[in-house]
């Protein structure tokens, strides 16, 4: 009979010389009652609050030019990431210090990260699990606008951390997904925060998806999928339907 | 002088009775040639494919109704997430197994997750990163489209492994939101890509927000922020201008 899944205990493995990471063995009784075993990693720094919902915060923030009409432009950053030894483009991100409302660490990191001083916050989601098979890691997104054009925002001075070594980026909508292949194509990762909402940005809010920007991958994609996994066959049917190419 | 940032040792921890999941100790070089520490948390399961870009597979899958016209759907699952305590809302996912394309993967996934036997794939993103800062743990996303009307779609019946015990939904576009919302608010949580996927969905790809969609939230967040906030002046503002309520 079904029951409502949950951790009933855990074992904490921390080496002696880490101070922001550990592992944890979780034992948890599954919906059918059978108890079952799960290993996770978890942050543990000191200055996390105790119970706080959440980890960090993405800022996901876009710069309009009212007076100087320039298309609208999504900030995004560029940073060397120890853990997937590469350069990562992501949203402005930082953890929350101890104490900090989500909106409030999210524009003390924009100030800290870009130089932006001015955005004004247009909504804070819900905590969000980054990978909830692995981690209980969780951020919420921050959503901030900035007026590209206001005087205090014109020449964004930013002032990072110690160790910190930040690119900022502005990229505009109409070139998202064309600008982060060619990032990805130097050597960069790209979150998949990021592109999960740039793909989401090429669906319309209808649940329809928008034929033209959709389109050219789509064949480029299929061809490729019938060149690898259909062999022979695929070379026929290419034979048969040029018009595929 | 800046130069390319890159790890160049490690020490791996890994408790005895852990199977999945280790901690390793980098050593980098950072861009001022600076030697530095950084922790972070992998997967270490035997059968990850040696040097393989991806460990696991998130499938985009839409449902369509030719035939019958219904509106398009989103699938997604829940499933309880030991890490997080709580049953979770994500997209159809897994791990990729040894020799395996993250395509074959996908429709396997999707399969055995929700009994979906056909789907066509119509593409494959880069690998993403899930949590850049804290591990090395990225997916590529398979965006698939599911003919609802097929009879072999009809009657879908999912065939999880040991262990699994997976609810599938079928939301439609329409209402993403909103579900997601009432999911959350019984004790659901909703993955970061499922959320930034759907809050990209409501961007045109034109880079505007689609005004009717965000108002609402806009409203209820700031008069929030105005309670915590502001406290007291906040009290005073609405009793103020009562028309904010």
């Amino acid at each position: 009979m079904a029951q409502k899944a949950q951790v009933v205990s855990s074992e904490t493995f921390k080496p002696p010389n880490f101070r922001w990471m550990q592992l944890r063995l979780l034992t948890y009784v599954d919906v059918t009652g059978r108890t079952r075993k799960w290993e996770m990693a978890e942050r543990s720094h000191a200055n996390k609050t105790e119970g706080s919902a959440v980890d960090g915060v993405f800022v996901v923030a876009t710069i309009h030019y009212p007076v100087s009409r320039l298309p609208p432009e999504l900030l995004l950053i560029k940073q060397f990431r120890p853990p997937m030894n590469k350069d990562v483009i992501e949203f402005v991100a930082g953890l929350v210090d101890k104490g900090e409302t989500p909106e409030v660490a999210a524009l003390r990191e924009l100030k800290e990260e870009t130089g932006f001083v001015k955005g004004s916050i247009r909504g804070v989601t819900s905590p969000m699990p980054m990978d909830p098979g692995m981690s209980n890691s969780q951020v919420a997104m921050v959503l901030v606008d900035i007026d590209g054009d206001d005087a205090e925002n014109r020449k964004p001075i930013a002032s990072p951390e110690d160790g910190e070594h930040i690119t900022v980026f502005r990229v505009p909508f109409s070139s998202l997904e064309k600008n982060l292949h060619e990032l990805e194509g130097l050597g960069c990762a790209v979150d998949i925060a990021v592109w999960a909402f740039v793909y989401g940005s090429m669906f319309s809010a209808a649940g329809q998806t928008s034929p033209t920007r959709f389109a050219a991958k789509r064949v480029g994609l299929s061809a490729w999928l019938t060149f690898l996994g259909l062999g022979l066959a695929g070379v026929f049917l290419l034979k048969r339907r040029p018009s595929l190419l």
